[in-house]
């Protein structure tokens, strides 16, 4: 049902002959939750005032309730809408009361963004940013071994629940339980999770979760989820600040206030929420339900993996003990690049402690793969290895996985050169 | 040339029978400018790491060269797009380093999302708010009196170029000027200026100007543009912070530092920016120029004006003794409330000392205006007086100003009741 034919009648926005592998980094967006997407900014257009004042917070509330209730599992009065996970981690980083001092506790593999906020806080408020280093592959114990190391006398802890690159999922349900033991605020950065994990921030009760709709709910972009701990609705503002402002000193905190607050606060396109309702119906009808999205996806990364590893047998998946990093519908591959130099009898080293030629030769070929094979599989080079990623979705088969290493091993050669003779 | 034909030709998003005097508050498109948008929407999606990887500087740059050459008159350098006017307004608020004590000097006609950014940062930093009441109608050099003596001592100034309700054009070239004696950085929210007046930010050199680019200039939603001086381009970060996060003590700031920090910071809808080169077109093309525009909306305006004078005697024009304070394509008129009960034989009267009646009749009729007449003109209750707004633009005629003038006679005797017999 799935795979190629399912992508040639369902996901048609995308160009002949992209044969997209990283669907981690964008999304995409099926075309009848897009044709739908296109019909509500037509909407707005019709009649601004009447969408402004009349349907904008329907259709907002309506959105909120439908993720909270399928996918977030939590009161949807503790949950707000934002444009993307780096909205939603600086909304929070920049609304709490932070004094001099105050520890910001993060992995090593924290994405870049929220990071660089953090940076800025301890710049302008003297924070105090604290790195957890997480040099994987590494045992869920010893994630959480690591933070608990930090967390007391921490004032926040900001970790993923799958990181971005390599993408591997972390124990972040156990250190959320670490942070209320040591009164440590959680910041959960889950910008890959709904609709690829499941989650119930309800039992959960983290302080705060965020969560990109647009990459695997497949939602057009740029539409994200806040969740937001009921003891910090009178904490959290929006960002930007706007009309919608609550000073808790000054008005009651309710039950409605988060939706108050962040329903409307700015001119902007508000169609990615409306269509959220189409991206779970059309998961639900045309898709058959999370479960079947699921089993095909994760059943592909795992053959994935398999068809990189016969072609490169040096290559290893990215894993521990019990696979609790591979999130499903992603892998990563860990490959010796002295191991490629001799399959490929490549012609030139790379020097790996040479970071401006690491970097040259990287977005060279990182250009390479995207324009000549069309076909962009997120890698980096690291400590003498290549790390790659693959996405896996409902509109791929195993040949994409085929294609893609081909295409990497052809990059190889053009950029690197080829010696016949040479054996090393 | 203009009016209902051009409307049926080029504004075909609006639903029939919608009769729109409110450009002021959300802009409308021209069709053929939504079509490119559309347009630009599919081009991300058809190859997403392409657009982001390849495309989405390029076209970024060049909208801001258009929009720097054509309209700010400025080195496009020192220009940021952001996504409203709100958004440039905080950018620049929660970006600069305050201290407890600073005072930040408004007008009490400044925007009220602006306002909460203000009482934001008094709350958590302790900056000091001090508001410049504005009593209009008011002649230039009161408003600039009124500036005087509270900026010296004061580190920022947030003014507008015109001000939301009443719509008046506020003299802020000369209150950038004073600011520039005084010390004082300049913060200008001329939400509504581009397409609307000229500028020419390159000779003013205030510290930062923000400017809604899909209201007057026909830009899709949302979209703004935001001058920062180059003296700031250190100091001013993203809304979001996010990977282009540039820390001036690191790194060196050079002519590009603010092109490579706000280009991209978070996945989003981007096809407004593209659009903005064909909302430029389409005012040189289609409507002949930014004189031609702004010929025909300033006659409209003074003939709406006249119209509803001619129905209503006892109102007037808000307006000084140049006129200085009418802004191209928005009048305001001010309607004794009590004339309107004996013009109109009202039953109820309004009691102007209770908030509570009076926000519940302003609701009440400005829905039945929206609902029943499909015709919103901004109103409020003011000191026993209406002041109502009309933004009149290449789409209206006059019959729209009687149309909306009549339609609001209706909602009065619908809401307050007719007494045939009484005079007052």
């Amino acid at each position: 049902m799935f795979g190629h034919e399912f992508r040639d009648k369902y996901f048609t926005l995308l160009e002949d002959g992209v044969l997209s592998v990283n669907h981690g980094s964008y999304g995409h967006t099926p075309t009848p939750v897009f044709d739908k997407y296109v019909q509500y900014i037509r909407n707005e257009y019709a009649y601004p005032d009447r969408y402004m004042l009349r349907e904008q917070l329907p259709e907002y509330t309506e959105a909120l309730q439908l993720i909270s209730d399928k996918y977030l599992h939590c009161d949807y009065h503790n949950v707000a809408l934002v444009e993307n996970a780096t909205t939603g981690v600086n909304t929070v980083l920049r609304s709490l009361k932070f004094n001099k001092g105050d520890r910001i506790v993060m992995a090593s593999t924290v994405y870049g963004s929220c990071y660089n906020t953090v940076r800025f806080l301890a710049k302008r408020i003297g924070i105090v940013p604290v790195v957890v280093d997480l040099p994987y592959p590494l045992e869920d114990e010893e994630v959480v071994a690591r933070f608990a190391k930090e967390l007391p006398g921490s004032k926040l802890a900001l970790f993923d629940a799958i990181t971005l690159m390599p993408g591997v999922r972390v124990p972040f349900e156990k250190l959320t339980k670490l942070c209320k033991k040591h009164g440590v605020i959680s910041l959960i950065d889950g910008a890959h999770s709904i609709g690829l994990i499941e989650l119930d921030l309800g039992t959960l009760a983290p302080d705060f979760y965020v969560t990109n709709l647009h990459k695997w709910l497949y939602v057009p972009r740029g539409c994200a989820a806040l969740y937001v701990n009921p003891q910090y609705h009178g904490e959290i503002q929006t960002m930007p600040i706007s009309h919608s402002y609550i000073d808790e000193d000054v008005e009651p905190i309710v039950d409605d206030s988060l939706i108050s607050k962040f329903h409307f606060i700015g001119t902007v396109n508000f169609a990615s929420i409306a269509s959220i309702k189409d991206a779970i119906e059309f998961r639900e009808k045309t898709c058959g339900g999370e479960d079947a999205i699921a089993q095909y996806c994760q059943d592909l990364s795992f053959k994935s993996a398999k068809l990189a590893i016969a072609k490169w047998p040096f290559a290893q998946l990215l894993t521990n003990r019990h696979n609790s990093v591979i999130p499903p519908s992603m892998v990563n591959l860990i490959i010796p690049f002295k191991d490629l130099v001799s399959h490929y009898q490549l012609a030139t080293l790379l020097d790996f402690n040479n970071k401006e030629a690491l970097d040259k030769a990287h977005d060279a070929i990182d250009i390479m793969l995207m324009d000549d094979y069309k076909s962009r599989a997120p890698f980096l080079f690291h400590n003498g290895e290549v790390w790659m990623r693959f996405s896996c979705q409902i509109y791929n088969e195993l040949s994409d996985y085929d294609y893609v290493t081909n295409a990497f091993g052809h990059c190889l050669k053009k950029y690197f050169g080829v010696t016949p003779t040479l054996k090393l």
